[in-house]
């Protein structure tokens, strides 16, 4: 009986996660321990912690460690705090494995803690390509893992060439296809009409052509976050169409991005938007299903996307490299650009699906190999 | 005026960027900004930040980061506390380039704070193999740094095999290399005769052969330590020559080193032999050039042995895989292997100097690679 | 020269030592350090660190430590936070006394490390008493401090009788006080008429008779804000009069109070309110001096009210005991008693000032003991 | 069923509370709730958390919370460290009451944590007056704590002078006696005779007259310890009897102690002294009943000594004004005073025993006060 312990850190990581931690749960030879820390703990994040445990999953520990400021300094002290908390976590626990998803700060602590305590680390999402610190980030914590969950033929073979044996990598797909293929099956929110009962600022008519903007801060170009949601708020208003506007996550430069919003809604240029802090993952896939057009720096679109067969404008370097279907187009952070890139995809309209990120299975494989696979606690490069 | 800021952890960090720390000092376009941190400000671990101020360095910042108890716990909790409390240190020292060591757990906090905070990382000791979670630590900082400075031309070419682009791969040779030149070009310890007035246990002749044995605990094997120590010391006694031993460093352990070495001394089987909690680096590295052999796990048999041509035994699996000159035997956790290792290396006597860890001008070319590189902060894979 | 080192923690911090800092940065005999912690550093609470540098006072430390929460977790945890990294910084200031406000956990995170590092602690606003948690920590404070600069007469009697030493209780006043005194003297906000272009909400014309609403969470009544909000809220709309309605501060409880505030206009009953996240000092002192009644259970209401002579309406437990004027009439948390104090309060009409917290020199006072004063580190209890 | 958590922080710490958690574990409804911190779990301290677990204890938490250096700056941080972690920990055990001991950093660390928590507080051991920074952690931690457990009638008064309402205060005597009224009961250790098997140096023979030597640093009087224990040490050899002597506690200034020893042995001056780094407190509570005369600053000398009327030798001020009775001498660090006291308290021979801490019922009283005391999280000063 394996004890295998993931550590889900936010909204989203849930989302990438939860088809894992439901296989694990099922599996008699494994058994889920689950912590739950940083923004998944906070009200002002959706406190994910309460959904995870709506969904039947018993969470055994709880590490408030996300030190306010949105900086660059508060990020690295929030990893540090992480770091500082989770040994004390895993003690108690003793997992055989620990599962960490992605790349943000709290996978570094989780990463960094079960290395030094020996304890075997599994990696899901690793091997990809894109621009911020993520990007450092997601190949250190392949250089600290032991078992590999890349989603992609690429991401794979990127591991390998990183030095880590080939016996360790194992392409699986992203769990959170396995997801986006279940909500797409019961679209839930779309049916029952009341979306606009939440958020704020005009009603949007779902059924008619609209756009859906997600645009997060790129920690690596810390300041400049303002500049950039504004260009694509100019784009949004010259295009017409009505758009869905989401909420930035909590990285470096989070402010930046909200001032932005803000102060565009304050000159009274937000007809025709409406505002979300937060959405549920099934009612983002559903509205990702029916958008004109993706437009921001999420990787949702490039990854979830491509499974969905969304149009998306991928604007500025966050998601640079990152490996892509042919439903993304790029644009810089300029209006005209993005501008023109959003009226080629509402021409284009919907992709056919591509299995490019998974094909709704991966939580399954995950788990039977958790369940099996032989582990060397010393690394050793291959080269 | 690039600020170059560097965060020494230990004595032995300190042996291994001296001379950069001199030749940052030095150089007309560079200002140097000096971080100590855990075992550099313990008694406990001979307070090299003593030492340094009396070597004419400034110190801007102490940062007291290490956790008691020298588990895998306390190392992991170690390594967050650094990463919780650096931020605020680099946050007012402002550097332009962050420069960090090898691959301990200082150096984790050093590289992750620095990576989260825009500040470009530059990185020593980089691209080496080894066991233990060293080697994670040290290809996982890699990740992290905007500049290396690998000492050898294997740890050169694995730096840009993982993904980093060459132009910011830069081979310089080991700076503590350049320390040991130093040294050994005035050997004053050896010269004063007072040697045997410090430490404990039987007085040893250094003018006839003797064995000198620096054993540490593998992380990675934590709790076998008293066995592993107890082998070696059974072969010590079997080759029969008197042996100066040093005490192990903090790693997780540690204790288990320690409390071999007490039993072995309860036990009345010390004679003959001369214990030291920390020797000076110039002493050690005098006695590196008069010992019959060196026995243990340390790498500086193999970095500095190479260049001062020492004979060595390599017990056990902590120097596994490290690029290694004709100067070294291995041995596994046994007497006898380790034994007839002594016996063959005693009869082979001193090895010729090999530069395979450099040529004593390290610190000179790092101080002008700082000063002139121009360097990009969002890293990219090269594949 | 004695350094006198001063922790600011958040906005509410600064307007109490700021005339301290300024009599201190003047006295030829004190050197000013200053060190700006917790919600000081951030933009979401108005990030007072920047007025205190255009205010021309140096900092010299800035150290986040606010985790993310507002539950009595992360207060708890944030109060470890300061206390695990200002002795760090601290050590590295060499300050010869620390001086520090008030009962919040910033203050108990600089009076431990003061404490624990035989530094000399001198402490603004101790003896007093009131409700939650601020009660024990208060008290506590006064048992850590070297020198007590409480603001009344009761408050040093009450400091004596907890043990301490009588020649080390000064009575000088608030210096909040002499902030207060400075800005009814040049009253320029109101002046300039810009007001309602700040906050959200319908403008409200503060020539005509308008009320005064700031309610913050009870940290030991934690979970019960919303329905506490509520209360005023609807006392309010029963009285009739516009309402400017100040958002709580960071405490355990926040979000409660937050959400009532947010429900209370999603319902639509927001009609005549004016809301601010936070308002200057200035700004605030002189809305106290123009309101028809302040309303809630700021501390504001008691200390500045009683200089200024507002009516207030205290409401809950948050105040309790706290020494007060005859301007201050107390009310339960419910919306007839609340209601019922207000008209009575309207019908008085503004009171006369009273010098029971401070008559506008306490800055200086307390300067001119910091400079000379004598100083024993080992405390012991008078009885 | 009332949960009880109670924190551990050292060896002293449990023989201290070991009666009560007898009595609580024993209680029909009390349910145990135990966490092992800071020096319990340091091998180097005799890992106490291993002996507790013998002793049929089960650990609910186990938190790593020293950092290393034993300086003022440590002690500070590993205070900040507790409070930091402790959170987590108390959140996850839901505890009903929090009881804490004495006044040293995870007490501070405890006292906090559950105070903003509104968990309600027990303490033992408030109330005494003492030297050093325990002083003024004693007294916060009463204006922290909800119940009080003070161990002696002077000590219960005085926590009544400091505001505490007098129904709150529970004067118990000290659960420190209980143990040593059963371990005077059955003294294993002696009849066994194996003492001398451990610890280091010139064996002594209890059967006939010795000394015994605690003595630690004085926090507030940093730097002076190696002098202080030299003192002590020419006193002893004055005196001419052979005595065991202890290895200093923890705190800041421990090193300097423990050098002052290191060069008393090296200089050949250790005839007839026998030292320990721990002894367990049976072994040494007989001691105490055996020892011709207890020399040093620890406060077993005037707490337990009182009830096994042992004769005491008190130097210098870390108990200075601490209640004593009869068998307690006081000399100031010099060897002449020293010299004297110990030759008047020889003269004197044992005393007669005093139940002035305690009468070994204390543990089984606060259990039945925990189960039945009704508790008011808010406290109110009573004047």
């Amino acid at each position: 009986m394996r004890k295998i312990c993931i550590v889900v850190g936010s909204r989203a990581n849930y989302s990438s996660i939860k088809s894992v931690m439901r296989a694990v749960q099922a599996h008699p030879d494994l058994e889920l321990q689950l912590i739950a820390v940083a923004s998944a703990l906070l009200d002002r994040y959706g406190k994910v912690s309460d959904i995870i445990e709506k969904d039947g999953f018993k969470i055994s520990a709880r590490v408030n460690m996300l030190i306010e400021g949105e900086t660059p300094v508060t990020m690295a002290k929030s990893a540090g705090l992480g770091l500082l908390e989770l040994p004390t976590v895993l003690e108690s626990l003793q997992p055989d494995v620990v599962l960490t998803v992605g790349d943000r700060y709290e996978t570094v602590s989780t990463a960094v803690a079960a290395a030094y305590m020996n304890i075997p680390l599994a990696h899901t999402m690793g091997g990809e390509v894109s621009g911020t610190i993520d990007e450092s980030i997601r190949h250190a914590i392949t250089k600290f893992a032991h078992i590999h969950f890349p989603a992609t033929q690429g991401a794979a073979e990127r591991i390998i060439r990183l030095g880590e044996h080939p016996d360790t990598v194992y392409m699986v797909g992203c769990p959170r296809v396995d997801l986006v293929q279940e909500i797409l099956a019961n679209p839930v929110t779309v049916r029952n009409g009341r979306l606009m009962q939440g958020g704020v600022g005009d009603p949007i008519d779902i059924s008619q052509p609209f756009l859906l903007v997600s645009q997060h801060p790129v920690t690596t170009e810390y300041g400049r976050g303002q500049d950039q949601i504004s260009a694509t708020l100019e784009a949004i208003k010259a295009v017409g169409l009505p758009a869905i506007v989401l909420w930035p996550n909590a990285d470096a430069g989070s402010e930046d991005i909200a001032r932005g919003i803000r102060k565009w809604r304050e000159r009274g240029l937000a007809q025709g938007l409406h505002f979300f802090k937060n959405l549920p993952i099934d009612t983002y896939v559903e509205l990702m299903a029916r958008t004109a057009c993706l437009v921001g720096n999420s990787s949702s679109g490039i990854r979830e996307g491509a499974f969905i067969g969304t149009p998306v404008v991928n604007v500025g370097s966050r998601q640079d490299q990152r490996e892509r279907g042919h439903n993304v187009v790029n644009a810089s952070h300029t209006k005209s650009d993005i501008e023109k890139a959003i009226t080629d995809q509402i021409k284009h309209g919907k992709y056919a699906p591509d299995p490019l990120y998974g094909d709704g299975r991966s939580g399954e494989r995950i788990a039977n190999i958790l369940a099996t696979a032989s582990i060397s606690i010393q690394k050793h490069i291959t080269y």
